[in-house]
Order: C-alpha cells, then structure tokens, then sequence
C-alpha cells in the first residue's frame, strides 16, 4: 500500500501514473484542505476535486485546470446579477459542491463524502482529507492577511507574501483513515505539490511529522521545482519570498527531517551531490508528468 | 400606495396586473416565507422569486413555473452523481440562490437581498418578505410530518393532509418595512394564493391579524378559488381535507374578520349573497389573470 500527500495538479498527476503502472495497487491520497471554501453556502473542496476529475478522466488536460465540456451558465447569470463571479464554478463543477453540501449538511463528513465521490467515479484510489476539522490556509501579505482562494484566484497569487499561517491547525485531527494510511503504507510518498501551501498544512496537522519522522526510510518526495521553477503555481515565487532556495535543494532541506528520498528532474542532476550532502538520497529521472512515457517512468523511480 | 398580501403565481400575476393599470404606483408586496428552504447549502425562497421573475418578465408562462431560456446542467450532473435532484433548480435559477446565499452568509437579511435583487431587476414593486426569522411551513401528513417543498414537489401535494403548523411563527417578527407597508397603505390586498399556506404562514406573525382586523374596511381579497377549484396547485384539495368550503364563500369565511370586501369571478356570480350574508362586500369580475384582458379589469376592480 502507498500513501501519498496529495495537493492538487501535481499529486493528481503523479496519483494517476501511480495507478496506471500498476492498477492492482492499493493507493490512498492524504489530501490537503487547507484550500477549502464555502462561497455562496457551497463547501468547496479545490484539492480533492481535481485529483477526483484527473482520475476519472474528466479533467480540462489542456486548459490545465477544470473540467472537460464545462459550462458556465449560472456563473455568467450570477455576474449578470452583480454577484460575487470571482471564483469560477462551472456547471458541471457545481454539481459536485451542490451534492457534497447536501451531504455535509444531513450529518456526513468530509471523509465519507469524498469516498461517496471517489465510488461514483470508481476511481480505484481512496481519496483521504487530512482532517475533517476547520483548517485554512492564510497568506499574511502586502494587501493585508487574505485567504487562499483570495491570494490565488483572485490576486492571482501576484502580492508579495511575508508569512503563511494554517488557522485551525493545531487543533485539527487527522482522521482515523488518514492515520491509518501513515501508519500501515508499505511507502508514503509527497506528491510534486506546493511544500509551503499545498502539503505544509497537512504537516501542520498534529502528529502527521512525527508519523513521516519514524518513518523516514520509507517517505519518498518528487521535488516541484524542476530547474528553478514551478511547473504551475506559485511555490518558486512563495519559496524566494519565504527565504528558501528556489531548487530541488531548498525543497530537500525543507522536507529534510521527514523524508528518506527526494526524486529530482533531469534538468537538475547536478543538484544530486547537494541534496545527498543533506543526508537525503537522491535519484534522477524525468518528472513532468504530461508526457505519459515520462510519468511511466517517474512511477517506476516512486515504486523502486 | 397598495401592500398585496403575497404568495407565488397568483400573486406575482396580480402584481403584474397591478403595475402595468397604473405604473406610477407606489406597490409593495409583503411576500410569503413559510415555503423558503436550505437545499444544498442554498438559500432558496420560491415566492419572492416566482414574483421576481415574473414581474421582470422572466417567467415561462407557458409552462407555469420557472425561467424563460431555462437550463437544467447542474441538475443532471447532481442527478448523475447521485444526489437530491428532486427540487429541480435550473442554471438560471440557481445564480438568484447563489447571490442570495452569498449575501447572507455576509451579513445581510432576507429584506436587504430582496431590495438589492428587486433593484437589479428593474422591478418598480418592492418586495418585502413578511419576516427575516425562521418560520417554515410543516404539513402533518398519513406519511408523516412533510416541510413544504417535500409535500409540494416530492409528493406532488398527492397525500392526506390532517392539519399544517407555520413551525416558528409564534416567535417570528414581522420586518419593519412589512409593519410599513401594511400600516401605511390606503388599501391592503390579499392575492388570490393559497389563503392556508400562502397567506396562512403571513397571517401567522404576530401583530398581522391585529393590523387588518383594525383596518378591516380597506382590506379587499381575491378568491383563488373559482368554480369550485383552484386555478393551480392544491388549494381545493386541501380545503376540503381541513374541512373549509371549496368555494369563495368557504374563502370568504376564513378571512371574515379580516376583510371588508371579496372579489369573485363570474363563474361563481350566484354566491355573491352568500358572501354578503358573512358581512362582507362582493365585488364580481373576471379574475383569471392569463388573459391580459381580463388582468387589467381584475386591477380595476382591484383599484376602484
């Protein structure tokens, strides 16, 4: 069984090449929510929704976010009535929100909701929200402290950021399933996701470094830098201004006392001596994952 | 100025009707709520809307509900999801939900949402919900205890009805732009809704009663009945089941102490004595709105 700490884009990625090379294994997504919302009564789950989508197959592949054959009826009346349109919800979308809201208003949580999801589109992986307890992830900026979907969608991550807080998250629990996947997975992976925004609100969680600390022979991370950028996002930008190396470097020393393995791009073997002084091991191989020979390859290096 | 005691069809017609015989018209409706659910997270409110739409000349008179240019995305992702589907709420439909549950959840009531979105719209009536606190109509049923929307569209208003309760209404406060409009208006109309469940949840509220009956000689009804049935939903069948007279004058004598005059259609001309022996004045006149025609002469009787 894998574990693997799952933001959004990159970990949906990697989820699918990990099912792809190998279909009969047991695979469990401890999945951020600090990115959670509720906009107009809805509880939006962004993580979660695109690792689902990816896997069911109904991701916008192009367009690099979405859903395939979106529209945008109720968002082009609601701007129409001069509502909040900011954050895009299509319509296709919306029917995910609308039923997970049901859900969580008749007593469900999160957990059992994202299984209900994951059966419906019988994605072969268990989808795990890290807790099922308020947690949010906050961005103390020049423009004053703004939630997530503020500093991303709608200042589209372009202010500068002086500090990062996960209100809620010294007392949120991780869930017994989520737990239970630390506890027993063969490996635990950290997906190519956001370390500061996208996987540090599930270390902030008590007990989850302390569970990858025992563990740090088995936890493997593919490093989202790949040749001093981000594929996506904003983590180079976020990782400069919080005073971390923009490498595959800076990214080991900040995983540096939970993980066992980093897994960098090619572009970037020349880092492997510096990461391996670090007490890391180090292996190289392709990491962007939109090609699907190259995403082979990257779940071969993972499950090695 | 004129307040219209106010359900959804009926009374958005006559509000209609009203506007259009004398444009310069100072109309207020004081709108039914007892009918308002959650679904989904959602605030919806099926009255204030039918009248919304159908004073902007949104509605689909065709069909007799809902929006004109309807479509219905959302629903059949929900419905292939697996989730409630049976309120059907289309895409059009669904932005009025979102802005109104937006604008609560930041703070506003019920009263503010309805100006701003009777503002978007051009309305020229303003809608004033009868009150902003909890009150929902509950039909105890041979299946149980049914909210509104269950009774209404779950079960097609096709099961026995032994008694309704307005859940809250003991406590409920009129809204100060209700109390307004009811004190201040130089004739007070009951539109020809439901008097049990869209008048009933209105006349409810304490102080209501008391203010008509004060003011009983300019308070004038329209008889939703007509020809022993009513135009459009279960208004006949349930005031049979609770032992009223299925006619105007069975309507006449539920509002007796509250109203100076009734309006009837032709049809029922014979029971103008009738109503005139329970102490009220009759007026007779066409009263079926779907004509232009006969909307007009229903204002003008209205008005006179």
């Amino acid at each position: 069984m894998i574990c693997v700490l799952s933001g959004g884009v990159g970990a949906a990625r990697l989820l699918r090449a990990l099912s792809e090379y190998d279909p009969a294994l047991d695979l469990r997504a401890v999945v951020n929510v600090g990115d959670d919302l509720v906009m107009h009564g809805l509880q939006i789950c962004p993580d979660l929704d695109t690792i689902t989508y990816t896997l069911a197959g109904l991701n916008n592949e192009e367009q690099g976010w979405g859903l395939t054959g979106e529209t945008w009826r109720v968002m082009q009346e609601l701007g129409a009535l001069g509502g909040d349109a900011w954050f895009g919800l299509g319509d296709r979308d919306l029917a995910t929100h609308l039923y997970r809201t049901q859900r969580l208003h008749a007593g469900s949580n999160k957990t059992e909701v994202a299984a209900e999801i994951a059966h419906h589109f019988q994605l072969g992986v268990d989808l795990l929200p890290a807790t099922n307890d308020p947690l949010a992830t906050e961005f103390h900026t020049e423009v004053g402290i703004l939630s997530f979907q503020e500093y991303f969608v709608r200042h589209h991550h372009d202010v500068v950021v002086t500090s990062i807080d996960f209100r809620g998250a010294a007392a949120a629990r991780l869930t017994s399933q989520a737990a239970e996947a630390l506890r027993d997975a063969d490996r635990i992976v950290i997906a190519p996701s956001n370390p500061l925004i996208s996987i540090g609100p599930i270390l902030a969680i008590p007990g989850v470094r302390e569970a990858l600390r025992e563990r740090r022979d088995d936890v493997i991370a593919v490093s989202p830098i790949i040749g001093g950028a981000a594929l996506k996002g904003p983590a180079d930008r976020l990782l400069r201004e919080l005073g971390h190396d923009v490498s595959p470097v800076g990214v080991a020393r900040y995983y540096r006392d939970l993980v066992g393995t980093m897994v960098i791009d090619e572009v970037d073997v020349e880092l492997r001596a510096s990461i391996e002084e670090l007490g890391l091991e180090c292996r190289v191989t392709t990491t962007i994952m939109k090609n699907p020979d190259h995403a082979r390859h990257l779940a071969a290096v993972v499950m090695a």
